[in-house]
């Protein structure tokens, strides 16, 4: 649908009424703040209304559109790699940290602390051209499964989240992923899976540069890191790539405050939501976790009035691979 | 226009044949270049035929979109700064550099070099939030006139680019300007001049930072660069935000070369064009001057058989305010 046909209130209303957006979400507070602010923004004439190019959205991933648990995705694919680059690195079962990757001690690996899973993500995602990693994570993304779900990773993600991408993007506004992950990992499945663009996936990132190999130009992947797209770096990032504040936030971690408070700081109509991941049946409970920990943001989000979605209450199905209800 | 409208060949071809584009290009090999390109990346089921979504396209912006001369419009605006700022600086006037700028000696600062005007753009771009830059720019770009054709420095654009720029999107490119001005100065009035939103405006930065001010989410400019997008900062820029290689690339000076290579290096149909400045009655003629010098890359354009388009010979306008012939 273009920005034109749903900019008056009529069209985005029809359609709302016609399809039922949402199926996946539950009736109740959370689903009609969103179905709120969506027909507030687009009501032309309305005191809300936001011109179609300024309806920026931006989402966080692991743990917003994708679950991050038992880990980050971005780590199995590091783990994974490690496991394959090794057998070139003899040497590595001398090193604590590379030989507790190679025997699946993950206690040790998660002592490592950020310096040490950066070391790793260094090691895995540098060192070959930016085409030549792409292909590396294309082949592995279509073969790595899920430990618990025994899925593919790119299905193991929020149905409601997708049909929550697809409406705001049928109402004119345009999605972005901001998310701590590699956007150049991100990049090779966001838009099948997501239906995001690669120039609409903004990410953390090592340094590339660009060089001329027997008269072809390459751009190579050097162990370096350039930015990290997490926690004060979101809205540094979002100002540098999108350059307009978005007037809609989605998160579920600490890592996401920033992010939402930027959003939610500008003026006119804004929306924050804060995805609580609180069943364990279905997918995974946790809030203290040092993945995706969730404490100041929630605390925050009670005292601005954010929206916080908890999955068991608001979500009637999680994954689309789930029967729908 | 959508993209799934022009997607197809007989609707871009009906629509080419019907408003008769490009109607300041003359007619010859550089604009049939263009024809020949723009048919064969939307013929749907030809052997050159492109994805809508993979159309895209880079310009620079100094010397390709608007002029670059008698300097860079941004150094304009930054000696237009540092006089308005002196007046709370009485200092400056004991320092070499600054009070070369104050009393006009333009030849002073162009010998202090790249340090000299990094220097300078760093004093006047920084030490503010990124709404308060905007708006300083915002109050020049309306009312800063060029010294030789005193218009806005906006209207001092190419009739024939603004004409090629609607043209692809027409037929479903997204176009991008990559460019080694300020992003943040160029964001403000890129899209109302050109068409082109924010998010699709790559250029150089300084580096921001996030904070709380009483309770207000700010963004403050650092004096510290954090990125030049030249030479070879393009196709890393480019490969940075939009994670997709363009079929397209449009430049007019040495610092465009590898945007071009890492263009034109691609697979499939690709296009590369220099605007060679040769005009010096309606506009400039240059080639090896310090701003938008022009030599490796009009060498390797003969050798890899890019478009050069020369001014004078193929654009019957080269301003919007000259009248159409």
């Amino acid at each position: 649908m273009t920005p034109s046909l749903s900019s008056t209130a009529s069209a985005s209303e029809a359609s709302a009424a016609n399809v039922s957006p949402l199926p996946s979400w539950n009736d109740g507070a959370t689903k009609q703040s969103i179905l709120d602010f969506v027909r507030g923004v687009t009501t032309s004439g309305g005191p809300h209304f936001v011109k179609p190019e300024e309806r920026i959205a931006v989402f966080d991933n692991d743990g917003t559109l994708w679950s991050e648990s038992p880990f980050y995705f971005q780590l199995a694919f590091v783990l994974d790699r490690m496991k394959v680059l090794a057998l070139q690195h003899p040497e590595w079962k001398d090193n604590l940290l590379y030989s507790a990757v190679l025997r699946d001690d993950l206690k040790a690996v998660a002592a490592s602390g950020e310096r040490g899973l950066l070391e790793l993500a260094t090691i895995t995602h540098a060192g070959m051209t930016t085409e030549e990693f792409s292909k590396i994570v294309e082949d592995w993304i279509t073969h790595a499964r899920h430990p618990r779900f025994d899925r593919l990773y790119t299905e193991v993600i929020f149905q409601p989240m997708l049909e929550l991408l697809a409406y705001l993007r049928a109402n004119g506004f345009k999605t972005f992923i901001v998310s701590g992950g590699g956007v150049e990992f991100m990049r090779v499945w966001a838009e099948k899976v997501y239906g995001i663009p690669p120039e609409q996936v903004i990410g953390s990132s090592i340094v590339t540069k660009f060089e001329m190999r027997e008269g072809i130009p390459v751009l190579t992947r050097l162990p370096q890191l350039n930015f990290m797209d997490d926690n004060v770096g979101k809205p540094v990032a979002i100002n540098m790539h999108i350059g307009r504040r978005p007037i809609a936030a989605f998160g579920n971690s600490d890592g996401d405050l920033q992010m939402l408070q930027w959003t939610a700081g500008g003026l006119g109509s804004r929306f924050a939501l804060l995805v609580h991941h609180t069943d364990s049946v279905r997918e995974y409970a946790y809030e203290a976790t040092a993945m995706g920990k969730l404490e100041v943001a929630l605390t925050e989000a009670a005292a601005r009035g954010w929206t916080v979605v908890d999955m068991k209450r608001d979500w009637n199905r999680v994954f689309s691979f789930e029967s729908a209800k």
